[in-house]
């Protein structure tokens, strides 16, 4: 589903919903009364296009529009989603939901971004109370796929797997709250570490440093990937998790932790969790720490991704739904033209140069477009048919940019039944320099046994008529060269 | 440093230290009356053995001596550091360091695993209370680096840098706590959100599953990298610190979490978790779900690594201190063994092959090894040189199949002032066969201008003499072929 977001309130909660929204292809209308808001979003936005693109190892959508409105009639016209990012005051936020419903029809539905009210303190008062509901993320929204979505009980299921559908569409994790609760779920959890960490330093026991060093070089990474019960459980061992609550559960009676107050939050401890935060980390700016954030949550996420685990597994999933990358056919030209890529940010490594086993992963696409051209389908594969590559010889010649769009020209120098050599240019579309070649051996083989066996007629009468016609073009000087070998002059 | 490590206790945490001793080339004696001990240490080295190898880009040092001692005397006998990983009880503790101290020299540092108790609980009525303090370490110790290093004011100055410089050794992060305190900071703050998580199970607001995936889709990436303070000082913007605690100070007053309960672990509470644990997780045995965790953890941490920040860059600094692990001499046997992976899932395609260009990324891999190796660290790529790849032919022989571990050895061909030509031969760990192998020619350039240029005297004291070494090694059949040549007869 892809269609037109209002986002109302543009701090960096909602200049990170109107990223994820434009990233995934929809049109984005903002309004925030405050001037700064433009710059705010932008900021938020150049952070996004920056980091989220490199989760994916296919071209995301097209992004969509973007307009800055100047009243929030404007920002709900045509909107199939509301997300209301305003200051935490129940009465600002009822008087947002008034004028909101005044000009969107009935059925726009309203996700908040609150951290704490419930939906039911929400919707008192609403013109339509059922189209509103809690809708929380987490900061950067663009990245973190959580966001928690908490209806009252006068929002129908309908409704719930409608505002589902548009938050799977655009990246994130849809977690159902069934039981409204102040704070819902995540912020409950977070509160108990922050009263317990603010004791810490007010005590002098950690400073902030010394707090964060404590959670991001342990149970951080646990966390990351397994949760609290998960984790616990394996420490349960294999008597599981009654054997776990037998045998530390009598620690919460000691008490590990303080119970029964919350510290209060005068100059003093303020003025001393901003000293240590500052000796911790004012040798960045926030915008430097948010770009380390935003680099570090790419290679977790990414890595999970490649483990298809926890987060990564999400990653892979919505990756799936993007509109397939263009492949451009034709045979009318000498040479055939089967595939054209953009260089994806997540090509790029931390030196600004496309990581190498990405040009053999082009190289790889081009001659998988030509099998398919030559008939090796999913019913041929089926059959227990298939070619492998048994060799490939890339040679570099200039360097791919970031975001550069290229594309490969293929020859088939050779093709009997049971080799298929083909020769690859890889090209810069804009300037159509050579960027790298490839000289490929493909085997036709019998899947099963992994031997080789010839092709059958059907891929025959495609291929012949090709390798014929390009046994009259020049044969590449590059063909037949080992590694290391001199040009000719 | 590298010594004798007694563990006394050899369940799960027992295990894990001795895994991370011996991996670190420490001998190790254990001491555990427990019958079951030799297999439980014998199953978490083996886990160990799986996952903390592929944290590093370098052989880890030889791996230490394993004794395991039918007394206490034995295990103690020429330690240079005790730990003490037995239940949480203070008596059995008491006696066990008795035992301990009538065996050992004045001191050997006995460090104790204890979750809960303070250094000066502990060491109440021993021979020596000043050698022993709280090390305390989080599940798998053999991969999370944290360890908090807790000392009553009896243990001097001395004795704790000794124990940093122990703990250090074997790749852990000491956390120096400087005022001791129940449970330490860690703990606590996982004690918080235990009882809060607890309170949501008992009530029916979440299951044990939401409550994981409230923390892995969320917070937890964040905190994996950043902790606590770190992350709220980049929500409250460029106003800080202060600003954040003024806008979010006041939630703590409502408030968002359970403050004056212990929710009571009876019977019921126990059952429902467990039961909902059984049917978030009971897919995979406890084994299962460990290797899923390593698994997960060497890829966060890995991506870490690759970006020198958090537990990454700790790992990068404890990878420095490796012993360099390159022999250099004129026998077969002597080829560079520098990298090793396991095929991951997502390097298998749809027909469950290794996908093409994952070949290429583990070479790609290998040679950065072998660049590493000579001595291209992050000054000199900063100094505007490095090596680019021209070239690179791989020849496929078998194939890898999904989760093997493998191999390259890597022979240097040939190698001038500009060149580097490498010969990788990629083999299964288990059998030995050839799964491929590449030949890659590489240049020395300046970065900036992209033109080749010489390398610096600095690489060529290290790439000369192993250059030499290997030109003493049979020239491999495949190097110089061209593809498609047909192998000699």
């Amino acid at each position: 589903m892809i269609g037109t977001a209002a986002i109302v309130g543009g701090g960096v909660i909602g200049g990170g919903w109107a990223a994820r929204f434009l990233l995934n292809g929809w049109d984005v209308q903002v309004f925030d009364p405050d001037p700064e808001a433009e710059r705010k979003v932008a900021d938020v936005l150049d952070n996004a296009r920056n980091a989220l693109p490199r989760l994916y190892d296919a071209p995301m959508p097209k992004e969509g529009a973007l307009t800055y409105c100047s009243t929030l009639a404007e920002a709900v016209d045509h909107a199939l989603w509301v997300q209301e990012s305003v200051p935490e005051r129940l009465a600002v936020k009822h008087a947002v939901y008034r004028d909101i419903q005044q000009h969107a029809p009935a059925g726009t539905l309203i996700g908040s971004s609150t951290s704490g009210f419930k939906p039911s303190d929400l919707q008192k008062g609403a013109l339509r109370p059922g189209d509103i509901l809690v809708a929380h993320p987490f900061n950067p929204v663009y990245l973190l796929p959580l966001v928690e979505l908490v209806p009252s009980p006068l929002t129908d299921d309908l409704r719930i797997e409608r505002a589902k559908d548009v938050l799977d569409g655009i990246g994130m994790m849809p977690l159902h709250i069934r039981k409204e609760i102040d704070a819902h779920i995540a912020d409950r959890l977070l509160e108990s570490v922050w009263r317990e960490a603010l004791w810490l330093v007010r005590d002098d026991i950690a400073t902030t440093r010394e707090i964060d060093d404590a959670i991001r070089y342990g149970f951080g990474l646990r966390w990351a990937q397994m949760g609290l019960f998960e984790t616990y459980r394996i420490a349960g061992g294999e008597a599981g998790m009654k054997h776990f609550i037998g045998q530390f559960g009598p620690c919460l009676e000691w008490p590990w932790s303080r119970l029964t107050d919350v510290p209060e939050l005068d100059q003093s401890l303020t003025d001393k969790i901003a000293r240590q935060s500052d000796e911790q980390s004012d040798a960045y700016s926030i915008r430097e720490l948010e770009r380390l954030r935003d680099d570090n949550l790419v290679g977790l996420l990414r890595a999970l991704k490649d483990r298809d685990s926890a987060a990564g597994a999400h990653l892979n999933a919505h990756q799936a739904s993007f509109p397939p990358a263009v492949t451009v056919g034709g045979e009318d030209s000498e040479l055939l033209r089967l595939h054209e890529v953009q260089v994806l940010p997540s090509w790029i490594d931390y030196n600004g140069h496309m990581t190498e086993f990405r040009y053999l992963q082009v190289f790889a696409d081009a001659s998988d477009a030509l099998l398919r051209l030559i008939g090796l389908d999913r019913d041929y594969l089926a059959s227990g048919h298939s070619y492998y590559t048994s060799e490939s010889h890339i040679i570099h010649r200039s360097e791919a940019r970031p975001a550069e769009r290229l594309f490969v020209t293929t020859q088939i120098i050779e093709a009997d039944e049971k080799r298929l050599h083909v020769f690859h240019v890889l090209r810069a579309a804009g300037d159509d320099r050579i960027v790298a070649t490839a000289e490929q051996m493909m085997l036709h083989v019998d899947s099963q046994s992994g031997k080789v066996h010839p092709a059958r007629q059907s891929i025959r009468e495609k291929l012949d008529p090709l390798a014929d016609a390009h046994a009259r073009l020049a044969r590449p000087d590059a063909v037949g060269r080992f590694t290391g070998q001199r040009r000719s002059p």
